[in-house]
């Protein structure tokens, strides 16, 4: 029997394509809407905050589009990525199921992330963009951004979720290391920062406000454009080069998932993941279980309606069609950051819609009792939001175990949590708690959506 | 031309066999001495503090050492590391010479550390050790064997230097996931560290001083042994896989060094990197220059007298033969926590007199300044001790542009700094400065080593 652990693909073998799921999805996605008008948008609406050769691929119907040289030659610094098979954490499980993650942490930004950064900041820089602005919650996307600015020499600024700029100043000093300008929102650089402040000066922040200030500053600057880490169809596109290269380490593997698993913010990790192989099931190729996993104070796919939204606090963005909290929906301020976003990738709602994937949501004490497990088995701490996929992942093998199933399971572990420890200090301590379902606060938000998204939701 | 980054080797490739130098080395390498007699000493005399493997592994001058199964299985997690090619670098600095680093912090620690921390947790083990304590300064080392430990069902008691204890919040929380128990060194927990205190109610530590209290508590349990994470031959023998493995990463480059720089604290992995490629060298195989680097404010191998002093401050250790500034010598609170140690490996400081290597110092400004040039070109944040590997390199394909020599440069970058990011903060914030050579405190250490040092240096 083999013992290997580590299935590895070397650079000639990296994917020289993204994987465009739209051109294997059954009906069409439902338009996105101008926030104004409410009329479905067209490329020249979105090309104040994004070069053409995105907004593209956020269109494309077509399945396979190619990466890049200059981008492929990024990449190459650490992908392909190791698939993991966790025979230790299956021992320590006693488990009958075979355990799989795809390893995600070995990025310089220590996640997934890169994976699209690298991508839009070379976008930019080949459509004369001098500078990027962005928003960022765990510091995982902008550590990400900073880091492909720097390779592409873009200016970066990043607006980062004010709870998060107080919780992680070692991250702070990773996007500073890589020449970004970090902002802790909501701030007083915007008008839409300003107006949160004068409501509430105490205000910790969301994505989705951070969001709003990014986007107002680049839609006034003609040299500046805005970049987004998660939710947008070119996003995760992106973010397929991890799920095909899980394809071909499987078959290196001579294995096939029954199960896969990702945690969901926005969706790009996620999508990145199970994309690919959904792809195979969309096409009769071969059949996978996916389930996507969520936070149960922000339980967007579990709780959250398929509706018109917006993707920002102040209604700058046009409205995406997905599942929505609610655009003005402030989640608690639990430790996954990265997961604390109001909206859902259309794509990844889209498919939750029919009936493609699965959707679970977890408490915050659960997934660090399964992080410390993953961990003290395999060697590697995961960041909070990757906490997720891990406890769900244990939760399927540990139903394995229970039905006495040998199924395969994957989990995309999206990112380490070296720059994270405070959450793991503060789950020491005690002083992490389970959070309610914040039922009012998101009807609240869910009834306060104005005329523009109201009617295109009638 | 090939535009490849990443050497790999898969699972099957990993050496099934370390490397012994002493089997290469001309002449005999001096004895250890008894701390009390002064006569050389016997297995017997580490009983207390070793298992019996691990001394015989510390005498023999055999050239091979079968690395066992089960310490394999664990470094399968992430061995054998990549080997990186620096194009990205090298680009940056416009040198015609070829870089290569070695990057040991894809481990569980994040550093090279769990080479050795595995092979002594398992011996140990296998000897029906109960208990395992330690020193640590910047925490790799306390990381590494916590992780090691808690593979192999262990305790682990890790006295970790005071200035860094109070620095690194994040690297002590990552030993406590893996169920280590933590103690800021000087302690109230020893006689030792009760002395050091009563001198010195502020006292911010060194790791004679945690090795003092370490071997203190080892040496009164029986069931409780001491592992040190550096400067004895067995733990330079388990950090040769990295070495090993780099030369068969050449080999598939097409490639050799003709330069090879580590770090050195207490010279763990430099002997790593370089050992294998000595040996070869010793065996008239092939040539190359190897260059030691050390923190000009802990100058052991560039100011420190060849002679016997005790590893340890309160001189409980056996005596070694070993460049030193003198075993009360307390370095200055520089942010390379890993180098703050008054002696070095006696075989590399044996090397050094035997003229088979170099050795030179560098300042703490200078070196974080190239951690910043190579994080922005490399995308990867060394840690603070690594980084004077990476200044020596850079300062070496400096001299190569010079020069327009065409060589190959390789160095150990030994671990990531994701735990040290306060020092980058204080070199953001101009808090950092460089430390002059600390004469006086050095010649008034040697001069006070007790009689028994004396005599064996007479």
């Amino acid at each position: 029997m083999s013992s290997q652990i580590k299935y590895l693909l070397d650079e000639t073998q990296m994917p020289e394509a993204w994987y465009n799921i739209q051109a294997d999805l059954p009906g069409e996605m439902p338009p996105v809407l101008h926030p104004g008008t409410g009329e479905p948008i067209g490329p020249q609406d979105l090309a104040p905050l994004f070069p053409m050769a995105l907004i593209e691929q956020e269109m494309t119907r077509e399945r396979y589009v190619d990466i890049p040289g200059d981008v492929l030659s990024i990449y190459r610094q650490w992908r392909p990525s190791p698939l993991f098979r966790a025979r230790r954490l299956e021992r320590a499980l006693g488990t009958p199921a075979r355990i799989y993650y795809k390893y995600e942490g070995v990025s310089p930004a220590g996640s997934h992330k890169p994976n699209t950064a690298v991508a839009q900041a070379y976008y930019n820089k080949v459509e004369g963009t001098r500078k990027l602005t962005t928003e960022t919650g765990a510091g995982q996307w902008g550590s990400a951004l900073s880091i492909a600015c720097q390779a592409f020499g873009l200016e970066c600024q990043v607006f980062m979720v004010k709870v998060s700029y107080n919780q992680k100043p070692y991250r702070r000093a990773l996007m500073e290391a890589f020449g970004a300008e970090l902002i802790a929102s909501p701030s007083d650089r915007t008008a839409a920062g300003r107006a949160i402040l004068a409501k509430d000066p105490t205000c910790i922040g969301s994505l989705g406000m951070a969001i709003s200030e990014a986007v107002e500053l680049a839609a006034q600057a003609g040299d500046t454009h805005y970049a987004l880490g998660s939710v947008l169809n070119h996003v995760l596109l992106h973010q397929t080069v991890i799920g095909i290269e899980a394809i071909e380490q499987f078959a290196l593997a001579g294995d096939y998932p029954d199960v896969i698993v990702g945690c969901t913010g926005g969706g790009s990790n996620f999508a990145g993941i199970a994309f690919p192989f959904l792809g195979r099931k969309l096409r009769g190729e071969q059949d996978v279980r996916v389930i996507a996993v969520e936070p149960a104070a922000c339980p967007t796919l579990t709780k959250g309606p398929y509706a018109y939204d917006f993707g920002d606090t102040s209604h700058l963005t046009p409205l995406l069609k997905m599942n929505t909290l609610g655009s003005t929906f402030v989640p608690p301020g639990f430790h996954s950051g990265g997961l604390r976003y109001h909206g859902m990738a259309p794509l990844v709602s889209y498919v939750l819609q029919q009936g493609l994937i699965e959707a679970q949501s977890l408490h915050q004490l659960e997934i660090f009792k399964a992080g410390i497990t993953f961990a003290q088995a395999e060697g590697i701490m995961p960041a909070p939001e990757a906490n997720h996929a891990v406890a769900a992942a244990i939760q399927q093998a540990l139903r394995c175990k229970e039905e006495n199933k040998e199924e395969a399971i994957l989990f995309n572990l999206c990112g380490h949590g070296h720059f994270d420890m405070q959450s793991y200090i503060d789950y020491f301590a005690g002083k992490l708690q389970d959070y309610e379902y914040p039922e009012e606060e998101i009807a609240m938000a869910l009834a306060g959506l104005p005329p523009v998204a109201r009617q295109a939701n009638a």
